[in-house]
């Protein structure tokens, strides 16, 4: 296909998009709620009718010579099949946020003013390789009323156009426009440059996948971009803690996993307690094979643990995101140091303070400019279904219109509400 | 100054305007609030002080040739003084919004979720002209907790020299920092170029001004902007209305003033009722000197009205905002019509239906794509004031982040804060 061709196909995409947007805005709640039914329900029955599409994909990976973990990542396993399909009902059985009015509230002149939650529009899905995405990103889009146009990776087109010939069948089954989801599909990279560049077709883009893809596409967006970036996740011990709590939650927000962007990767040890905390946690790490970049202070205290591996970090340590069993330290004087750190080499993602004073509780929470600030929690806890959401579109490291874990509201805006009796002004 | 010696002053604004910001952050309410009666105060007492600067710029002004109402906009007058001296103090008399928790429950986990709102940073305000904007945009800073870096027009800029003075003593006065608010000292306008592509120094860029400098701003950005472009807003007069309260508030709405991006540009009319309707509106708009542009039936039921021009719409004038005594009308068949003649035309600012029809009220206001929806008001309430919201920094066009009118709250966002007792995830 030519540019001109391809961006020609975009645009029709997005005019589609955009006429199926005003039809799903006003979309009632029953109706949406059973296209999510309806797609759960094809989930289940289609799931071997599936498997061809997803072989197809899986044998080309193979054959491509992807990692082990890519592969995997690619398959529509049964157990897949099935967590996606109760995501979908789980949505379904959330509260409709779209149509709430909130504050409405008389004001001197008569007329009553207030605010109402309205879809987005269309929003622009683009993702890596796992194609479960398609069904989350299609179910999210519908209870939200907005349209969506989704742009998965060529690894997994195959299964991609699968799952989203079912969700066309269940918006059409519950009476809801089927171009209310659509999909790219072309392999064609230089379509997400014609997508992001459409502000007429598309409201906010939202990219999930690695960083390059990331940063590639907010240079070049020419619409707002929801966008997650780095997760430099800090734990603060203070001076006055609970020495068990601390190691217990410490060592949970650094090894219960190591590969998600809210895992721990800087510790900051206040001096009064590092000389009976830093051994502690250093053992438990030594056998975990947690590699530790200290500064100064921090080696001296752990250079005796056994088997433990200490090494002196560098600059550049305290603002790396390892995902990785390597862990930065450094010994701190004082809160202050503690927020100045965090927020001179943090990447505003999620951070803890792990205290008993409370005038340093809330001065963490209040000072330290992160999209989640905790207290006496893991870090790992950022999450949307962990706070609540129910899914999670995305998770934002901005704090323009969505910060952090984002979820059925991310998608929608407030518009306001002005209910008279014939009030004119004078 | 060179364009490398201009992007370095730029810079360093940046990096004070941040680090500023770090304390706005985290300054107590009284301060703030301290801060904006020291800065009534200060514009009271030092009112005649103002005017050789003020002087100045009106004399270059009038050398220059600008127009009387743009030579008039440039006057500190005592009137003009006394409003910004005001509005400082009304908005120390608002609640503090920044660190607001809502929401906060408890999770099964055992972690309690809530949401704090916090500033956003350091905001960027370009404008043109009129000098009170300098105090209007530094007040609603220091309430909101955030920096600012203000670009006045060049036309303005010994008077903003003057009042920015008064701001940093204020600012001074109450222990907080003096580059909380900073101005652009150069009438340079590469300095604008360089402001809007600094994501590390600005947060979010505010333009107000001309439909040219908006456009030029958001096209050249890389950082967010709360933008105002068209208010081509519409009247919709319904089958079922009352008369009386239809002519009114359609007249206000048109016709209290022309200027405002809230007057009504275009007139919808059920057929049902543009017989009765259109002769007694055209009769009141004869009188003031409005044309109308019409439909081919608008215009037969027009045509024997006294003194009204009528002229026949082009395809062009239902979009046109044309801030003078014209107006666009159209009759239509049914609400469905009226809806999607908005949708396609309006710019989705605000719009109004004249209804004593419940259903249609209520399908108006959801399904109508706008900033501002009204049942019975008339457009011209669409403004920050009107709304409640106790002060206006700008009005957005845009879906995303803030619609509508913006006050303190569109100068913050909300962080996520999670109150734990050591939970862990599993």
């Amino acid at each position: 296909m030519t540019s001109t061709d391809l961006q020609a196909v975009v645009a029709h995409m997005g005019a589609a998009a955009r006429a199926a947007s005003t039809k799903m805005a006003a979309a009632p709640t029953a109706a949406k709620n059973q296209a999510l039914l309806a797609l759960a329900r094809l989930l289940r029955s289609e799931a071997a009718a599936l498997q061809p599409a997803n072989a197809k994909d899986v044998e080309a990976a193979q054959a491509a010579g992807l990692s082990a973990p890519m592969v995997d990542r690619l398959k529509l396993t049964p157990k897949i099949i099935e967590t996606v399909a109760e995501g979908c009902e789980q949505i379904a059985a959330m509260p409709d946020p779209i149509g709430e009015i909130t504050n409405l509230r008389r004001r001197p002149t008569g007329i009553s003013v207030g605010q109402m939650r309205v879809p987005l529009g269309v929003f622009g899905m683009i993702y890596e390789s796992r194609p479960n995405v398609t069904i989350e990103a299609a179910s999210l889009a519908i209870k939200s009323g907005n349209a969506c146009i989704l742009r998965g990776g060529s690894e997994a087109i195959h299964s991609n156009l699968a799952l989203w010939k079912l969700v066309q069948a269940a918006l059409v089954e519950a009476g809801l426009p089927a171009d209310a989801v659509q999909l790219v599909q072309t392999t064609d990279r230089a379509a997400v440059g014609h997508l992001i560049a459409s502000p007429e077709a598309v409201d906010v883009i939202i990219p999930r996948g690695g960083k390059g893809l990331i940063e590639r596409i907010s240079r070049e967006a020419k619409v707002p971009v929801i966008k997650h970036l780095d997760g430099n996740c800090h734990v603060y011990v203070d001076a006055q803690v609970d020495m068990a709590l601390a190691l217990k939650v410490t060592d949970n927000a650094k090894t219960q996993k190591y590969s998600p962007c809210n895992a721990a990767e800087s510790l900051l040890v206040h001096a009064a307690v590092a000389g009976e905390f830093l051994p502690k946690i250093g053992a438990m790490w030594a056998a975990k094979g947690v590699e530790m970049r200290c500064d100064p202070r921090g080696q001296a205290l752990l250079k005796d643990v056994p088997q433990l591996q200490v090494v002196p970090a560098t600059e550049q340590d305290w603002s790396e995101e390892y995902l990785a069993p390597i862990v930065s330290l450094k010994v701190v004087d004082s809160l202050d140091e503690a927020i100045a750190h965090i927020n001179r080499y943090g990447s505003h993602h999620t951070d803890a303070i792990l205290t008993e004073n409370h005038p340093n509780a809330m001065r963490f929470l209040r000072e330290v400019d992160s999209a989640s600030v905790m207290v006496n929690a893991s870090t790992r806890f950022a999450d949307g279904f962990e706070y609540g959401l129910g899914a999670e579109i995305g998770i934002s490291t901005d704090k323009f219109h969505a910060r952090g874990p984002v979820g059925l509201e991310g998608l929608t805006s407030m518009k306001w509400v002005v209910l008279g009796q014939g009030e004119v002004r004078g």
